[in-house]
């Protein structure tokens, strides 16, 4: 498969930074600086690695409120301070040159016009590098930070996203790409009939536009989005680009794609418009064993207290006074939270028959994602038979410590991948969009 | 006056960056970068100067919507397009190292948590240099693009931005200094007695807390604030540290900081923990007769509509239909929006018996603010003057064009004010703070 042409499918990337790492105990290891996810140096670092190593995006995620477990849990994780997304990736877009930068904001608790501006600008600033992972707001806390008792209900807040996104595009096309003549000895800035208002009104904002940003480079700034439920797909299926999901078993992500493509379709995209990436975990080293070594001292530094308020943040309940070797509890009460993540980890808890201890221990690397231990080769092998079987067009690393997690994938996985044909070794343009093969908004 | 000790007073310097000059027809100058506000290598470039230069800070502009005139004055005007201030000056952070950061962002279409982590995390971007220009919005077309029929009434913004500020301040206060103790073989990530939520229910905001970021680098970034009316007095001198002003004449200026230092008195703070910056724009050359021939070349380059609809945005009325060579109009409408600056220039048509087209003139350099035209030593008598007799505690340089106005006030004005003991030649800390000579909030 060496010589194949340039056209041959190869796999996206993305690198997601979460932090010191996805482990809930990656702090605490010796080489992981420990209060990185307040050092921009951390993350520039980390991006410059990732783009010497050609991914096509970095991704950064977002809270806009500590998930609360009480005190003393609390305090033993490391996630309660952390850079805002669209600041940092500001930042990181000087550090970088032809790397993608995701950032994730959310619809629930912001306005269109400022989101819309936020990411013209971003997308100016890097040269066309930015994607916009758009989420809506499942912790219920963070609804406590934006004037409410408690969060938005689940359908509710997808139908605000739906609008949501519609708006910020229209904002965006507020000035046609040439639009600006800059005639100064006529003194014409730009051509009035190529710009325009949104005029908006609808049931969650009125928008009169236009925006005060030149349109941005990419045409719109790629969506990213990550939404699994029902609304979550029609959403996904409908604007997203580039989707990041949570999928345990190759036949799962099938099943997804298929669906999503599907879905597209219908909504009169192309299916190919749509890059389904799965997360995936991957602990490798020198052989099999040396990961699985690494992957062990993560899982041994996991306090009980933290692994299960982190459990009991995914499930959206309250795990105490249940027996840590006994079975999970099967009549949690519902809940409007990360939906998809929950039933995820309770299938994942009665296929495997998990203790609640087996099943935090399950959680605590990248809080439901799929895990994958070993060598380069058996890596590579995994992404490969997803690759070629219809399961994903790329993945979303998600490393459980760094620098190692990133520093080990490159040094071990990519050079397989790249072996085989199955991933880049030049980035081919110098946008986003060019590199993820995605057509620009006419 | 040479060899005064360090501890001799200094003035403080901001250039205030705006687009590619504050004059409305600077974009059509031969040497000036037409589409300047839309590249960021405009604003590192000018920003690397001023802090080649020790200048105190840049300071970032801000506006949430177009200023609409009419599509044939709006397309013959620069000033629709431009980069969003908090990723702006993320970005500008890693290309400048000791220089304050200023960027307005409003408190009338935000929400306090969402502004008080961009904040805190620019502060950490930044290393402790980020100044928060507190605004209200005044223009009615900014409340179009956030669900208003209108804009929010005077007072009703000047109330929901003195409840806005304590919030924010509060959220800064979530971690003590010290709250992160990263004991790794112990397991604990921070000290859980130096975290709080914050808990605030008030008539405009209900936010719980804690902020997702470590305590700002200062403390609290600095607060920059530049309301001249009673509301506005009220908020600057209770939490403004940096008073940005509009003043025509050396008697206003000191009027104006007499009393707001004694307002701030009344609220409890030193008066020196306040520092009056009003607006000046420096015209400059190597000769007076070289300077006035800089401005004359701006001056003839504002087209007549372009004058007019400049002035009619600062006065919030319609000024078709008068005559350009007549006498301003006495009989204008009651306005909610910039009614200090609406004030400033009706009464220098009075004082100056102006016609329309003369009060046009006087506003196209800067929109109200004191303009002077003269060699380096002149410009200096007058900046010595104020900051001698109790007008000023530093300046806000505003270049009518860019970077033109900027490199010459640099090249003239700088080496007079240094000569005479009245700007440093080095910083004299890393923060803006320090800088300033304002104290860290405890």
């Amino acid at each position: 498969m060496h010589d194949e042409g340039p056209t041959a499918r190869q796999m996206r990337l993305g690198a997601f930074i979460h932090h010191v790492g996805h482990h809930v105990a990656a702090w605490r290891l010796p080489d992981v600086p420990a209060f990185g996810a307040m050092d921009l140096e951390h993350y520039a670092s980390l991006t410059r690695k990732a783009e010497a190593a050609k991914f096509d995006m970095v991704f950064i995620g977002d809270s806009l409120a500590t998930w609360e477990s009480g005190p003393e849990a609390d305090s033993r994780m490391a996630g309660h301070a952390f850079l805002e997304p669209a600041t940092l990736v500001a930042a990181l877009a000087t550090h970088s040159t032809h790397i993608g930068l995701a950032a994730t904001i959310t619809a629930t608790y912001n306005e269109p016009y400022n989101v819309a501006r936020r990411l013209a600008s971003l997308d100016h600033i890097s040269g066309g590098r930015v994607a916009w992972n758009l989420v809506t707001s499942s912790n219920p806390a963070e609804g406590q930070n934006f004037n409410r008792d408690s969060h938005v209900p689940h359908d509710d807040r997808y139908a605000r996203a739906q609008e949501f996104i519609d708006v910020v595009k229209r904002l965006w096309d507020s000035f046609d790409d040439d639009a600006f003549v800059l005639d100064k000895a006529g003194g014409r800035f730009f051509d009035p009939a190529k710009w325009r208002a949104t005029h908006h009104k609808g049931p969650h904002f009125q928008v009169r536009g236009p925006l005060t940003v030149a349109r941005p480079v990419q045409g719109h700034p790629v969506i990213a989005q990550a939404g699994q439920s029902g609304p979550g797909m029609a959403l996904a299926s409908r604007v997203g680009e580039a989707i990041f999901t949570l999928q345990q078993t190759k036949e799962s992500a099938r099943k997804f794609r298929d669906e999503i493509r599907a879905m597209a379709v219908g909504h009169g995209r192309d299916a190919d418009d749509i890059l389904v990436m799965p997360g995936i975990v991957p602990v490798t080293g020198r052989t099999e064993a040396e990961a699985r070594e690494t992957f062990d001292r993560l899982q041994a530094l996991v306090l009980p207290e933290v692994g299960l308020a982190l459990l009991a943040q995914m499930l959206g309940a309250d795990l105490s006074g249940y027996d840590l070797d006994g079975p999970v509890p099967d009549d949690l009460p519902p809940n409007e939270g990360f939906k998809s993540r929950r039933a995820a980890l309770l299938e994942q808890s009665r296929r495997d028959n998990l203790t609640l201890r087996q099943l935090y221990e399950a959680n605590a690397p990248a809080r439901g994602h799929r895990v994958i231990v070993g060598s380069g080769a058996q890596i590579a092998d995994m992404m490969q038979d997803w690759f070629e079987n219809g399961a994903a067009d790329g993945f979303m690393l998600l490393p459980t410590h760094l620098p190692g997690g990133l520093d080990d994938f490159i040094a071990r996985v990519l050079p397989e991948l790249r072996q085989r044909g199955l991933f880049r070794n030049e980035y081919e343009g110098r946008t986003l969009r060019e590199n993820l093969g995605l057509k620009r908004p006419g």
